[in-house]
């Protein structure tokens, strides 16, 4: 039997490039005489598709969607996921199946049984569980079809008390009673950099527990902050790669059944080491952000810091470097450094720059807010007013010419609330918010790898927000490299005071950190989406209360 | 049998605040000679702990709060709500419980069954469903005890296709085998305009099908947007309210059992009209998130029309006409009457207001602006700069002197993005935007009942964002009317844009309406928290994909 792995990158609610893509494929694989060709979980809607569930309308045109892809399996079979209605008495409005189509019809599905909801997961929101089991038979061979959680009825989590099985059935060990010949998985499973080896880890031990070869197909490209990172897979019973289809990227992939079966040495082992992953992510990130929204430009900020020359270079090469432009806004704070490292950067890069100095605004605000913080102190107020001054600047640039500004925040910076909300905090989505300033640094040396692009001197001078004078980031802040490492164990690990150690930071200092976490609470609430890197990021997957104390 | 309703004001993760309400309550119902006294779901934490319940610390404080009340309940007993740890072997790591606390000890529990995770409910992602039910027998009667959701297996939603049994099974009907005495119903259900009577009639129903007295305990007071509306209840077997607590108010009440279900005549059969249970929720939204945040003072900007006019009514109202300051921050573009009337508005409330003339901020930012768009018209770029100049301003005013700024944007606006981001979007808090342009007209209305607070010329004037010479709303709006019957359907409603009939507008211009909602999905994700009036508000409980098309 020949089957057909089809990793694309579909766009949540775009049925016309949704069906093109999967008819396409179906074609090709049908060109390559595959018997089977297979899709990621909701592949027809997009994932994730949230509250259009909701939607009569959107339903319909699933449903619809599903009938013209079907007319497509003339000779071929596909598996597509799928929004399906529950037609049972009670329940949730909808499941989450699997559908097999051929010769126009849906000859078998499978629903979802296990809703992950938690993280940035709400399956359970929208789709009844599924409680009964079969397999289904094609050419001889019984398949054990599952989708995603399914198969992860085990998995680890990093909190410190969630159990490592979040549900009370297997669907696997259900389905293995029917003694399958084959296990297949369809996904539409993120990206996170610490999870990218235990996803695999669950596909492998199943593989083994169950002697079965394991077949997985997951969706790639991003949907607003979700990026997902394919990564399909074929596993033998041995638990060995057999084929892996790459990080990011769409691919069809066509293949004999026995001849992968038969195969004693195992694929490529070890991915890309993950800070190239980390990289590839966020390019694809702003890549589909500007593609799927149909934008072509963007504007940032360039400080002369670290983080906006980062979130510049990934920028430019996602976007292309005559679709990025960046504005240099220096006030009476800002170092002469500033300015010439930032020319140098987007020199280099090829990126049209302007200038505009910001201290004409400053003083013009200065002078309409004098007579009423008459015989006040200068405080963090004159420094918010710089960030928003230059927030309303690139907004104007932003609003004349059509571009979107990217946010340059860093997560380490968001973590603790050092930023101005309206201000640096701005922008349409947020590249780095989900990656550490230790992080950054690591991926502005391997942006450099190959020959430096961004300016040494950008990555040896102390951080600095440049606010006022001889200001540095660590006047406020621990050394980046104790403050990740408590936000790192508070934030991702979900640890309590107590358990978080880190050497050099007493407990004074851990708990300081931890209010300010959950005291800017408000400002993350009105912060852009974020590019998902990690296991925890901010945004969806974090829902903390505003008005709490704890 | 003598039973105290505690209908309090809950603060999330404020163990020591919640401990001493309940115990505070617990002492006089002893002094009132009550044998059991009742609070709300998940009391001991405050509704909603959201993802603090994913904090194993957070757990031990609830354990260890539980344990100093069950101290406190020498001769008396209390039903309490409480997140309980899952010592099952597999999944979710906690269960919603309530607890039946006496002599130091939790002599019985019951774990929540149906767990509601759709529109701002959660509940999933944290807690096990319960599969099984038993009553418990206290002072000789058999108590089916039941949270929230659990009573609520039936229930009417608007959405198109949702099923009015949302789960597969019914702990009542479970529990009606065993024959009890006596329902009660503890809850955390936040409040909706157009829902009060269709809670109440749920509860209605249950009295009249078993047979059975209900008792009914909701949670009062806000946490951030959720505003919970009290108003529990004593229902007969006849289905008739005995006794209901007030709305939005914290009330203990003792009553006598036999005393309530002799009773034949029914109490309060109304409530109080809808306007004004909007108008305490709005005020007691606005209370609790200063009260508990420790916040004392707001700002907000007065422009001369209707959506600040009331903002700053109900904000006078709740904190006290000495904790609200306003701006007035009038261009070129304002009208005379803009000012004038806001100053008679702060007079008449008492409240201090400043005036600051924008112009030159405006030309100022022209001039830094004028080289790189020279040869451009202008556009709504120089009517954002507006916007954003006088949220520069506010938030100086906010950060200089401890102010938290207020956001006046309604429901209408926000829902077709008529509004600048970073701009009059800005805020900490959002008062009207869940209120379409249309109620904010009946709520002025409702203020000015007693007297005129609000000039007559705000209510009367056609409404304007006085961005630009002779702008109306109507320029690029239709009808308040019209528009807002077209967002309610679709909105609350989640009708398909076929099912959509608005007298007064034709297809092009609903489909036109629908896609400015879904195209401005983008704002509102920054947009502060909304204090939520409706079923359906923006925010937490409408998750809509940024980068979708549909």
């Amino acid at each position: 039997m020949r089957i057909t792995l089809a990793q694309l990158n579909f766009h949540v609610g775009n049925f016309t490039r949704n069906r093109e893509l999967i008819c396409r494929a179906i074609r090709s694989a049908k060109d390559q005489g595959s018997d089977l060709v297979i899709f990621s979980e909701l592949s027809v809607s997009g994932y994730p598709p949230l509250d259009l569930l909701d939607r009569y309308d959107f339903i319909r045109e699933c449903s619809s969607t599903v009938q013209k892809i079907a007319d497509e399996c003339v000779g071929i079979t596909a598996i597509v996921g799928a929004p399906v209605i529950n037609q049972r008495p009670g329940g949730k409005k909808l499941f989450n199946s699997a559908l097999l189509l051929s010769e126009g019809k849906i000859i078998f599905s499978v629903n979802k049984a296990l809703l992950p909801t938690y993280d940035i997961f709400d399956e359970y929101r929208y789709f009844e569980p599924e409680k009964s089991f079969s397999t289904f038979t094609f050419k001889g061979l019984k398949i054990a079809l599952t989708i995603c959680e399914d198969l992860w009825d085990e998995q680890p989590f990093d909190n410190e008390f969630e159990k490592t099985r979040l549900y009370t059935i297997s669907p696997m060990e259900e389905l293995a009673k029917q003694n399958p010949d084959l296990i297949i998985n369809i996904s539409a499973s993120p990206f996170s950099y610490s999870k990218v080896k235990a996803k695999e880890e669950i596909f492998k031990s199943k593989a083994v527990r169950y002697g079965l070869p394991v077949i997985t197909v997951n969706q790639t490209g991003a949907n607003t902050e979700l990026i997902f990172d394919g990564a399909s897979s074929v596993i033998n019973t041995r638990g060995e790669v057999v084929h892996r289809l790459p990080f990011f990227e769409e691919q069809t992939f066509t293949f004999s059944l026995d001849d992968a079966l038969l195969q004693g040495k195992a694929g490529e082992e070890t991915g890309p080491p993950v800070i190239s992953l980390i990289h590839k992510a966020l390019v694809t990130g702003i890549r589909d952000y500007f593609g799927k929204m149909d934008f072509a430009n963007c504007i940032l900020g360039l400080s002369g810091g670290l983080d906006s020359a980062v979130t510049l270079c990934l920028a430019a090469e996602a976007l292309g470097k005559e679709h990025v432009r960046v504005l240099l806004m220096p006030s009476r704070f800002s170092s002469e450094h500033s300015v010439s490292d930032s020319v140098e950067l987007a020199d280099r890069l090829g990126v049209r720059y302007e200038i505009l100095n910001i201290g004409k605004l400053l003083g013009s605000f200065g002078e309409t807010l004098a007579p009423f913080f008459e015989g006040r102190e200068e405080d963090i107020t004159e420094e918010n007013i710089q960030a928003r001054i230059r927030a309303v600047l690139l907004m104007a640039f932003a609003n004349k010419f059509n571009y979107i500004l990217l946010n340059t925040s860093n997560k380490s910076e968001a973590a603790v609330g050092y930023g101005t909300l309206y201000g640096d905090m701005a922008g349409g989505l947020s590249v780095i918010g989900d990656v550490y300033k230790t992080d950054v640094y690591r991926l502005a040396h391997h942006i450099n790898a190959n020959g430096e692009i961004i300016p040494r001197h950008i990555l040896e001078k102390p951080p600095s927000a440049e606010l006022r004078p001889d200001q540095l980031d660590t006047d406020s802040l621990p050394d980046y490299s104790i403050l990740d490492s408590i936000l790192y164990q508070y934030i991702e690990l979900q640890k309590s005071l107590e358990n978080i150690t880190v050497p050099g930071a007493d407990t004074a200092l851990i708990t300081e950190i931890l209010w300010r976490i959950n005291a800017n609470e408000y400002k993350r609430y009105q912060a852009p989406p974020v590019l998902r890197i990690s296991s925890k990021a901010f945004g969806a997957g974090r829902r903390m209360p505003l008005v709490a104390r704890f």
